[in-house]
C-alpha cells in the first residue's frame, strides 16, 4: 500500500517545466465542443451544423429512431411512465387569417410552414418528444416578438419558444399544435463594456459565438455547456443553464444582471440592467431565468462575464471509497480555494463502461481498478504558482491517503483525455443499450447512497452507475440494460424520486422541468410553493398560452387558481 | 515624476519579509467592525451593544437628534424633500382583544407595550424616520410568526417587519401604527454542512454571530458590511444586502440557496433547499430577496458560505485621474484574477475630510495630495504567491504610470488604517456638517462625471465629494455643506436622480427604497414592471398589511391594482 502510494507520489511529480497548458477550451475547436458534454451526448458540440443542414433539407437521424408519428406523449426510455394527456380544448387552432396576419407582421420568409423544417422544430434533441406544430415564427426584434404574442394571447393560439431546442426534458418542443416562436433571427451582440465585462446581447446569441466573441476581448462567459454550439443565451437564461463552470462562477441568478422578456400580451418588461447592484424594488428578472419561457420570452441578456485567466490545470485521481473523494473535495475547496474551476467525479463502474465503448479511450492510471475516480481543474491567473499549489495539494492528498494514485496533465492533450473520460460516460452508456438518466441535485454525502441502493434494488438485472458535478452536488444516476423493459422501470421509479425528496434533493438539478418532470414537482416543492407559482402563471399568462403543459403540474395547470 | 515614482516603487518594495498580516476581519474585535462599515458610520459596529441596553432601559442618542414626536414622516436631511403621507384608513386600529390575543399566541413577555423599548424599535437608526407603533412582537418560532400574520391579516392590522433595524432608507421602523414584528428571538443556528458549506439559520440570527460560528469552522459569510454587529440575516436576505464582499463572491441572489418565509395570509412557504443546483420550477425564493419585507416575512434562511482563505494583503494606491482608476481596475481583475477581494476608491476630497475631521488617521502617502486613490485588497490560499502577485502587479502599474504612488500594508494594524480611511468617510462627513447622500450604481466609465457636474452645479456653496464600491459600480456621492438648506437641496434634487436615470444607473445600488426612494422608482424601473411588481404584490398580501407606504410607489400602492 505505501509502496504504491509512493510510486503514485513519484509519478505526480515527473512532469517537465513545460507541463503547464493552455486553456481546455478553444471556441473553435469542435473537437472541444465534442468532449465537453456535461450531462448529454458528445456530439452536441456539433448539433448546430446538422442543424444548419437540417434546416437546408437534409434528415439528421443519429440515433436511427425515425420521426415518430405519435400524436399524444409516449416517452419511449429515458424513465417517467409515458404521461398521456389531451390538447388543452381552450386553445384555438391555427387558420389561414392567422398566417396571413404572422406574414404582415413578419415577411413571407419568416413564417415557415415547410414541412421538413417543422419536422425538426416539432421534435427534441434526444427524439423523445415529438410536437405537430403547422407553424415556425422566427422574429427579428423585441417588437416583432411583442406584435406576434399579443395577437396569439388575443386569438387564444398557444405559443412554444425555442432556442437551440438542446433541452433534456422535452421543454422547447410542442407538445400539440402550439406555434413554435424561435428566436435565432436575434442573434445580434448588442453592447460589451470591459470595464465592468457586462455584456448586453439578443436571446438567440448562440452560446458559442459569445464564448468566441468574449474570448477576443480576453473575457470568458460565466457558463459553459455541450450543447453550446447549439444552445441559445436566453434559453439558457431560461432554462437555469447549469453546466461546468458553476462551481466557481455560480449559477445564472449571480450572473444575469438583466433581462428584456416579453409578456404573454405582448407588454415588453424592460429590465435590462448593466448594473452589478441594482435595489430598486423587487428583481422581476428571476422569475424568467429557469421559468422555462412558462411567463413570457426573453428577448434580451445583460451578463457579466468573468475575465479570461491563462492558467489552467487538470489532475485525473482515483480514491478507495465515496468518503475519500468526499474528504478530498472539502479539502480542494479549502487548499485550492479560489483556482479550483471543476471537480467532477465517476465510479468504477463509469470508468468502465468508457474504456469498453469508446475508441481511443485509455486509462491514465495503471490497470488495477480503483473504486472512484475524481477529475480536477484549476484555473488561475499565474501558470506556476497554480501548479505549484496543486501539486503541493496532490502530495498532501496522497500522503494522507485521500488520494490512491493520480496523474497530472502535462499538455492540453492530457488534459482533453481526462476530459474525455469524464464526460464520455453518457456516450459510452448510450452504446451499451438501454439507459434510464435522472439528473439529481442531493447533500453531498448522501449522494452515493443512492447509487449503492439502487444496485440491490435492480440486482444483476440493470448497470447502475454514478458520475457527475461532485462539487456542486449533482448526480447523474443512470441505469443501464440490454433493452428497455419496463420492468425495470418500475423498480427505479418512483423510487429515485421518492429517495430523491427523502433526502431533501432535487428531482432536477439542472434540466428542468419541461414535459417530461411537470407532474413530477411535489418530490421536491412544497404544495404551497407550487400552488403560488400558479398564481403567478396565472397573473402573468392568463390564457395559458405561453409554453402550456410543461413546469406546472398538469392537475394545477387546467384549473382556475 | 519619474523620480517620484522610483521613489513610489522603492516604498512599494520597502517592506519585510513579515509583512504579511492575518485576515482584517476578526468577528470578536469591536475595532474592526468600527473601522469597517461600508456606507454607514464608524460606530455601526457597537450599536448591537448600545441596542441592548436600549431595551434594558438606557436612550442612545449619539448624534443628540432628541427623539422627534412628528406624526407624518419628516426628513430631516440625506436629500429628498419631506413626503407627507397620510395613514391608509383601510387598517384597522389595535385594541385591548388583539393584545390579548397575542398573548395567547406568544406569551406575555413577548409582547411589548413599554414605551421606551417601543420608542427605540419605532425609531430608524440615522434618527430620519420615527413611527409611532403601540406593540412590538417577538415570535420565537415559524409557527408563531404564521399565527401572528395569520390574524393581523384577518384584522387588517398593518406589520412592519423588523431586524436589526440598521436600514438607511426607512423600511425597518413603522410609518404610523403598524404593528412591529422583530425577528430577534429567531436566532439559532439549525445546521452546517462543512462537506458544501452550507449554513441553515433562524432570520433573527446577527450577521457577526454567524460569521464567528463559521470562523471556526473554517469559513466565512459571502457578505460583510459595517453593520454586522446588529444586523440579521433575515434582513440581509429582505434588503438584498450588498457590502465589501460582493465584488468577489456576489450578490445574495447567487449566495442565498434557500428560504422559508411567512405569507401575510399566515401560509409558510418552504423553499428551504440546501442544494446549489434545484431547476424545479420558478425559483420563487429570489421574490424575498431585496422586496424589503413587502412579500412576506423570512424566517429562515440557507446560504452558501465560502472557505476561509489565510492570506490577505492591503494596499493603498494614489492615481493621477479617474481614467487611471477605471484603467487599474480592469487591470486588476485581469491580472489579480482570482484574489481580488476589495477594490474601493474615494477622491481627494474625501481623503481631505478624513484627514481633517477623524482622530488619528494619517495619510500614509506623502504629503503631495492626488486626485484619485484606490484601495486594493486581495485574499487568497497561498501567502507568499499571493503577496508576490500583487508586487508584481503594483510594480506593473507603477512602472505603465497607472499609479503615482503607494504602499502596502506590512502588517494588519496598517492594513486597518488603510481601511480606517475608506470607511471613516461617511463618519468625517458627518462631523463635517450638513450632509446630503446618495448610493447610486452607475456604469464605471460615467460615474465620476456626475461628481464633476454635481461640482459646477452646486458651486462654491457646497462641497461634493465621491467615494464607493469602484469595483461594483457603486458611487456613494455625497453634498457637504455647513447647514441643511433647501435651496442647495432644489440643485441637488432631482438632478441627481434624472442623471443617474438618464446614464442607465440605479438610485439605490445597496440600500433599498423603503419609504424614503418608493416614490423615486420610476428613474430606475419601467412603469410596466413597477406595475408587474404591484400586481404580484396585491396577489401575495391582497389586504396590503406588509411593511405599508414602502418600496411601491405611492401613487400605486393605493390603488386597487
Amino acid at each position: 500500500m505505501i509502496m504504491e502510494r509512493l510510486r503514485a507520489t513519484r509519478r505526480l511529480l515527473n512532469y517537465s517545466p513545460k507541463s503547464f497548458f493552455a486553456p481546455r477550451s478553444h471556441p473553435n475547436s469542435s473537437e472541444h465542443s465534442i468532449c465537453r458534454s456535461a450531462s448529454g451526448f458528445a456530439h452536441w458540440g456539433r448539433y448546430s451544423e446538422h442543424q444548419k443542414r437540417r434546416f437546408g433539407g437534409t434528415v439528421w437521424d443519429p440515433l436511427g429512431i425515425g420521426l415518430g408519428k405519435a400524436s399524444t406523449i409516449q416517452c419511449r426510455y429515458f424513465g417517467s411512465v409515458a404521461a398521456k394527456i389531451q390538447r388543452d380544448p381552450s386553445f384555438s387552432p391555427l387558420n389561414s387569417d392567422d398566417i396571413s396576419y404572422f406574414k404582415g407582421i413578419l415577411g413571407e420568409k419568416n413564417v415557415i410552414q415547410d414541412e421538413d423544417r417543422l419536422a425538426f422544430a416539432n421534435t427534441d434533441w434526444m427524439r423523445k418528444y415529438k410536437g405537430s406544430s403547422k407553424l415556425l415564427l422566427l422574429p427579428r426584434s423585441t417588437e416583432e416578438v411583442s406584435r406576434v404574442l399579443k395577437y396569439c394571447n388575443s386569438r387564444r393560439l398557444a405559443v412554444v419558444p425555442q432556442g437551440g431546442n438542446t433541452g433534456l426534458v422535452g421543454g422547447s418542443v410542442p407538445v400539440f399544435d402550439e406555434v413554435i416562436i424561435n428566436m435565432s433571427s436575434m442573434n445580434n451582440i448588442i453592447s460589451f463594456d470591459k470595464v465592468s465585462g457586462i455584456l448586453v446581447s439578443e436571446a438567440g446569441c448562440i452560446l458559442e459565438n459569445l464564448v468566441s466573441f468574449l474570448d477576443n476581448q480576453g473575457f470568458i462567459m460565466p457558463l459553459d455547456l455541450g450543447a453550446k454550439g447549439s444552445c441559445q443565451i436566453g434559453g439558457n437564461v431560461s432554462t437555469n443553464a447549469g453546466g461546468l463552470r458553476l462551481v466557481r462562477y455560480g449559477s445564472l441568478h449571480g450572473n444575469v444582471l438583466g433581462i428584456e422578456a416579453v409578456l404573454a400580451n405582448g407588454d415588453v418588461l424592460d429590465m435590462l440592467g448593466t448594473l452589478r447592484k441594482d435595489n430598486t424594488g423587487y428583481d422581476l428578472k428571476h422569475l424568467f431565468i429557469g421559468s422555462e419561457g412558462s411567463l413570457g420570452i426573453v428577448t434580451k441578456v445583460s451578463i457579466l462575464s468573468p475575465p479570461k485567466l491563462s492558467s489552467v490545470n487538470v489532475a485525473f485521481l482515483a480514491c478507495k471509497d465515496y468518503f475519500s473523494c468526499q474528504k478530498l473535495l472539502l479539502e480542494a475547496k479549502r487548499r485550492l480555494g479560489e483556482i479550483l474551476s471543476a471537480f467532477e467525479f465517476l465510479d468504477n463502474e463509469s470508468l468502465d463502461l468508457v474504456l469498453n465503448h469508446l475508441e481511443g479511450v485509455r486509462n491514465p492510471l495503471p490497470p488495477s481498478m480503483h473504486n472512484f475516480y475524481v477529475l480536477i481543474e484549476t484555473t488561475g491567473s499565474n501558470e506556476s504558482y497554480d501548479k505549484e499549489k496543486l501539486e503541493a495539494f496532490l502530495l498532501r492528498s496522497m500522503e494522507g491517503g485521500l488520494i490512491s494514485d493520480g496523474v497530472l496533465a502535462q499538455d492540453i492533450n492530457q488534459a482533453s483525455s481526462f476530459w474525455r473520460i469524464r464526460e464520455g460516460v453518457a456516450e459510452a452508456l448510450m452504446k451499451a443499450g438501454a439507459v434510464y438518466k435522472y439528473d439529481l441535485s442531493l447533500p453531498v454525502e448522501k449522494m452515493y447512497n443512492l447509487v449503492e441502493e439502487m444496485r440491490i434494488k435492480v440486482g444483476s438485472s440493470a448497470k447502475v452507475i454514478g458520475y457527475g458535478h461532485l462539487g456542486d452536488g449533482n448526480l447523474h444516476l443512470n441505469v443501464s440494460t440490454p433493452q428497455y423493459d419496463d420492468m425495470i422501470l418500475a423498480q427505479i421509479e418512483p423510487f429515485v424520486y421518492e429517495w430523491t425528496s427523502k433526502h431533501h434533493g432535487s428531482i432536477s438539478a439542472e434540466h428542468g422541468l419541461g414535459l417530461m418532470k411537470a407532474n413530477k414537482i411535489f418530490y421536491s416543492k412544497s404544495h404551497k410553493t407550487v400552488q403560488l407559482m400558479a398564481s403567478i402563471k396565472k397573473l402573468m399568462d392568463p390564457n395559458g398560452i405561453l409554453n402550456p403543459y410543461k413546469v406546472l403540474p398538469h392537475s394545477i395547470s387546467y384549473s382556475t387558481v
